[in-house]
């Protein structure tokens, strides 16, 4: 705790390093490129665990499992997905390890060899897709809508925690369609059910939209995505959506007799949101003084810190204390009390601001005597002292307060980082200068190509909402159909 | 669902295995060993959690998450714990894979080899102590109660669905404490939660013991376990909660600065339960009609079938029908109600009780007219027409009942098949036939082996209840300290 954080203006990418690790959240491992969630980290993502199921399954979707390693040979099925993924990836070669002759450990079995190598899952498609073979045959096993949490590895070179981790947690949906129709309703219902949840829950504002054809998913007809804007002015992307169209279907051959007694091929979704969230949670609204949670994702709103000298003030302290927090708890709001005799106050105070705790209650032995508490709110920073008569009421309206003022500061930030720009040499400024620029573009692949070699930012949607209008792209003087949205990115 | 499962007496092996898939709980995967854990079985192993969870968060445990893949170095770090553990697992030698040059899909890259293999984890005992050394300097950072639920990969030769696949999932709880005691109290508390929750939750009974030294985890100084009796004699392990010494404080250097500013190791647990146990509640429960499950365990406890002729009839039905779900969701009791008019009544009944939905009601225009629904029984597949009025409340103590039953069925097959011997030769015929038997036992391992050779009964455990009188050897004639609990095993 002796140590201050790097600032934020100093250095952004070494603030959010510390940052990551000072506060519990999560730290690296001895296997290069994986972390360990910590369990400070770990609780906010099983709050988001939990916001996300209920969703999902609000939404008529159920829960599987399936296997961790694919057949090599299945990544060769779907053309362009083996293209954009099989090749980054953990591959078993051997089952089986041996006392080493010279007696200092184990070595591989050489004779233990795998006929067919078997890849660690970077995602399911493919092993999703050739059990769907065998559950779909009539019009009556339609829609097959199946949400799966696991574990997924993608061998990055460059990791970070959180953001780029060789093995990382996720969700990922694959449903399974009659129709073009129904998919592509589908994906852009979990667009929706991605966006209510990372805005309302998560308080971080996001635009809605559609990835270019050289930026989607691999084998996908379509990816919906959110995109976020964290604090350097540098875009993330939130999640994603894909309507497949009936490329899987095809490669593993999944079809259905339709009532009229045809046979067709099944149509297809995935969509997936990972433990990178957590990254942009941090990104998004966290300061010089650490993590700021949103009172939805926090493992505890609120910590009740104990003034005191001697054994006979903290006594009455903790009574008054414990009261506080189980009224507090009866009304939904989860309470951690701190009475450690091992850490002063200014320890604990330093402490839980790191964390991010978004409402801290100090009491002392003269706040009894005046029946109050002294309250102060990480979002802003600002103490009030309040009586105690009512304050379950008052934290619990405090608590939606700061949900809504960090949403809406985040807000203002994207808004007042969002340009739209019909110039390349302001594009170019802007760009430099971080944010979301709004701009027209020629829809070409090699347009797109050539702004991203001369200024690093990618398109990083065609949004859903807002002004459509026609104009000349802001490279070529091209025709364009309507602004898209360009951002240096994670 | 034309044809009838085989009957357990038929082979119950076989059963078994038909039972699984056609209740949709799981199947094999085209990846050998590994299976695909349905959305009705993974709802099953959801409601497990959630349970669990909850009881481990009450004992005072925290989630976290490390990685999946063990660096192969850390597997000799402790020297029994390789013997049982390294040698069977999935070996990651490479990172990449490249397109074939002859053009025919994909092949590994030779070149992106690791230097050093990583093991996807079979448990995580090397991983998580050498992390916890980095969390514990000093006595005031313990004790760490930390739980992680995950999936882990022994490699099997013989697999079966839920009893023994190459990838499971289980959870892993893995504390550190001060003391020896503390240490051995912790062990002592999982057992007992296993304990309570296998017979309270599923309705297993469960014998409470430890293991003999022969039978203990690699690297255990005392293996906690709790053993259940399936329906075919045999006995299957349904939790185990090990207390491990100071042996992996010791291989990965883990030690904590007292109180008095003493350097000493840490004292260490591990314990865990898996996806294992809902093998264990099948071959518990269940009959030739299918599975059987306890109300805490299902998907959901109730189905209502309407029996109509019409669409009308279907409407008047159906509006009384939801009103009844609304009814029972509210007291906390969930209900399916199934209006599909793709299938008939009688191929309903038949599904549902393949399935072991606790409580099927059916209600027919006969019913409406004379305020009744009909009830049926999945434990002991009896009916009875009851009055509307007050049916809820039936229904909640209905449900109860069953849950109560299934666990006194279970427990008295288990006192019937528990047969305490004195007499070699009656030993014998008793483990053939199946069950539990209390024998003496003179305490060595080489005595173990030769009952093991001779009649492939092992020793489950030596019980932690019950009677404690010394005896003589049922083998050897020696001096015995207490009966012991063998049986043939899963």
């Amino acid at each position: 705790m002796a140590q201050k954080l790097t600032k934020r203006e100093e250095d952004y990418s070494k603030w959010y390093n510390e940052l990551v690790v000072r506060a519990d959240l999560a730290e690296n491992s001895a296997v290069r490129g994986s972390m360990v969630i910590k369990p400070y980290g770990y609780a906010i993502w099983e709050k988001m665990q939990a916001e996300l199921d209920l969703k999902f399954k609000q939404t008529g979707h159920q829960n599987a499992y399936f296997p961790l390693f694919i057949p090599k040979s299945f990544f060769s099925k779907e053309a362009s997905h083996v293209e954009g993924f099989a090749k980054e990836c953990a591959v078993v070669t051997h089952y089986r390890l041996k006392n080493d002759p010279d007696g200092k450990g184990v070595i591989v079995d050489e004779e233990a060899k795998l006929e067919e190598e078997l890849i660690v899952r970077p995602t399911s498609e493919t092993i999703i897709w050739d059990t769907y073979r065998r559950w779909v045959q009539s019009y009556r096993d339609l829609p097959l809508k199946i949400n799966q949490w696991a574990n997924v590895v993608r061998w990055e070179m460059r990791t970070r925690l959180f953001l780029r981790t060789a093995e990382f947690l996720w969700q990922e949906g694959h449903t399974a369609h009659a129709t073009k129709v129904e998919a592509i309703e589908e994906a852009e219902t979990m667009l929706e059910v991605y966006a209510n949840f990372v805005q309302n829950f998560m308080a971080i504002p996001v635009i809605k939209g559609v990835k270019t054809e050289s930026e989607r998913f691999a084998g996908a007809l379509e990816t919906y995505c959110i995109e976020a804007l964290m604090q350097d002015g540098k875009a993330l992307q939130a999640g994603t959506s894909h309507f497949l169209g009936q490329n899987f279907a095809k490669a593993f051959d999944v079809k259905y007799a339709s009532k009229e007694g045809k046979e067709e091929y099944v149509w297809a979704t995935s969509w997936g949101v990972s433990t990178r969230l957590i990254g942009a949670l941090i990104m998004t609204h966290s300061d010089d003084n650490g993590l700021v949670l949103p009172p939805n994702l926090a493992p505890y709103q609120v910590v009740i810190v104990p003034i005191y000298k001697g054994e006979d003030q903290l006594v009455q302290i903790s009574a008054k204390a414990k009261e506080i927090k189980q009224n507090l708890e009866k009304v939904g709001v989860s309470v951690h009390f701190d009475n450690r005799d091992t850490h002063k106050p200014g320890w604990k105070f330093a402490e839980y601001e790191l964390k991010g705790v978004p409402l801290r209650i100090a009491m002392g032995p003269r706040d009894l005597e005046n029946n109050t508490v002294e309250l102060a709110r990480r979002d802003n920073m600002t103490k009030s002292v309040e009586s105690m008569d009512g304050i379950e009421q008052r934290i619990k309206s405090l608590l939606e307060d700061i949900q809504d003022n960090l949403f809406n500061k985040a807000q203002t930030f994207n808004d007042q980082n969002t340009h739209t720009v019909n110039d390349w040499e302001d594009f170019q400024a802007k760009i430099a200068a971080g944010g979301f620029v709004l701009a027209h573009w020629d829809g070409t692949a090699e347009t797109e190509e050539k702004i991203k070699t001369e200024t690093k930012a990618t398109i990083r949607c065609i949004p859903l909402e807002g002004d459509k209008q026609a104009g000349k792209c802001v490279y070529t003087g091209q025709d364009s159909v309507q602004r898209v949205v360009f951002a240096r990115a994670y």
